[in-house]
């Protein structure tokens, strides 16, 4: 081993969920452009919602389905959840909660307990997913998931920062990823020490 | 005519969903104590959420599926929407907010704006849904769905109040429904005078 | 009486608050605009949230204090509330929630039931107080106070739409309040009628 | 020294307020339990919320007056914060977001970011303070105050569970506060080291 070379960092394992099941979500996108920005040592796994049932108890009752198990799965390998959510009415995408509620259940057996996460959100609108942000926070409250509190990652106005073909082009935006996202991993990192 | 008689009241017409899917669940059987207690001229329509996919701007693009449809539908028939909702992770059921979200869209056809509303909650906890509905008001605010403010129905230690085939045996909790559906009846009317 | 005149529209009293008390507040400045580009036959009395002590329920059963009996007297000869609210601390200033505490107390004397209410928010920032505002929505309906669902006034970069004299000087949002302020005293008179 | 003697616990300095004026309150008597009822290893300083003035930018420009400097000096020399709040209007009191509008300003020189804190509810009625602790949730989001998770501390029906001199006589709820101080001490220290 060669001292004068720094160790190469550990990785860090994330599980990322965007909000928006659309193809050209903007979340979506959000999502990607922290995978193409975020350090080399990040492993991500990308979990689809789409394939998710909604949630129902009796279903439940007689085994996870397996999307919802794959779910669990993944948030139980990563070191952190990072999710992309837009804004629908005010809140958190249905799509979203869905997820949320089946990874929280059944109780002893929540993969959310514990979990260190953090939000982005964007928004074709002004208002940059403030409201859907706050409501989400809310809800990880509820599974006991420990958010980061800042830098938070709102983008307003996405359809000027993104390209036709859901590339992150607007520098600011970017530059602040590439901020945003090594915060998370020495916010989690603290959090796995305390 | 016999002029002895009053006239029959004109029938309201009430679109009824409930939050969870669980065959047994609290609200659902809320929703049922509800059809019991009100009025006779009150008419019906209960819409199961299950068969509605996961919400996609894509599949929307494509034409709204049938069970979207038949949920606009029952909407746009009814004089107000009568939601019994439970709480989870301290907020709204993904399977209700997917609800709303298909409801509300595309924004010019959305089937909740204006509609009026009025909301219960049932849970075996003790805060009786206090979260899931501060948070269905908010949005509730977002789809631009007048919200009945008063009275409240917040069962709290569910378990205790329905028998074992969900029939609501509380009868404190029957009269407070009593009560309650027709102040709903009367605050719609207003609405639609206003 | 000359028939080919129409009838003047009857006085509308508009009780008027705003939540930040800094004499250079952008909330104030937008209440002044909103007086400004009322109606001519709105009626208003705008309150200053100053001299309101905190609140203390000791001091309430010994005599509210004069500057609370004097919010409540001209919120009861209202026929509306418009608040003015910046956002704080992602929510309702403390100034305000106070304010709004008072007036709701007792609960049998409360000045806010069914007082008809609309928002609008001011902030240098970029997210228009989406938050405060979703807050004060839940707050009043905790207050059982209606709230005008649309439209909405949120100015964000009030610093470049207010010239240094505190005049609301962006034309488009003059324009929303020429149409905002109609909007509201033709919902609230649909309540009065309900 | 005598190594057979475990070390004495480093003191835990701890900042208490209550979002009550009231001197019967509820939420002051809660605090005043958690006093009781914390290690003997744990230093408070309850500050009283009654002197702050309301807060006013102008005022703050000024100079901070001096119970605001004493609040943030508590702040400041404590290791963490508790909040003992009652429900008001679904929300926090606006004492109480007085009080933390105030100590997170200016915003580089808020005596909340990164401060830990935890919170605490009780109220005469059945819902527990569920939405007061939500939404005070949303402002120490805000304020960037990290805020403990779990246990949580709900004190419903306190007429019952405080005796007329204001002291805690309900075992349950006692034994529940002898476990949730040190936890709250715990999850502390971690992020201490975080």
């Amino acid at each position: 081993m060669n001292p004068a070379l720094p160790a190469a960092p550990a990785p860090f394992r994330v599980c990322g969920i965007a909000g928006s099941l659309r193809a050209a979500s903007y979340n979506r996108a959000l999502l990607r452009a922290a995978q193409e920005l975020a350090p080399a040592h990040w492993v991500w796994t990308v979990v689809d919602l789409a394939p998710l049932p909604l949630y129902d108890a009796d279903v439940e009752a007689a085994g996870a389905p397996e999307p919802v198990a794959a779910l669990k799965q993944a948030l139980r390998s990563a070191d952190a959840l990072l999710i992309a959510t837009p804004e629908y009415n005010c809140g958190v995408p249905g799509v979203l909660k869905n997820a949320l509620d089946w990874a929280s259940r059944p109780p002893r057996e929540s993969a959310l307990i514990g979990k260190p996460a953090a939000m982005m959100g964007a928004t074709p609108g002004s208002w940059g997913t403030a409201r859907s942000q706050a409501m989400l926070r809310q809800v990880l409250a509820g599974t006991l998931t420990p958010a980061l509190l800042a830098p938070e990652v709102y983008v307003a106005r996405a359809g000027e920062k993104f390209d036709t073909a859901g590339r992150l082009i607007d520098e600011p935006t970017r530059e602040h990823l590439r901020k945003f996202l090594p915060a998370f991993e020495a916010w989690v990192r603290g959090q796995a020490k305390a």
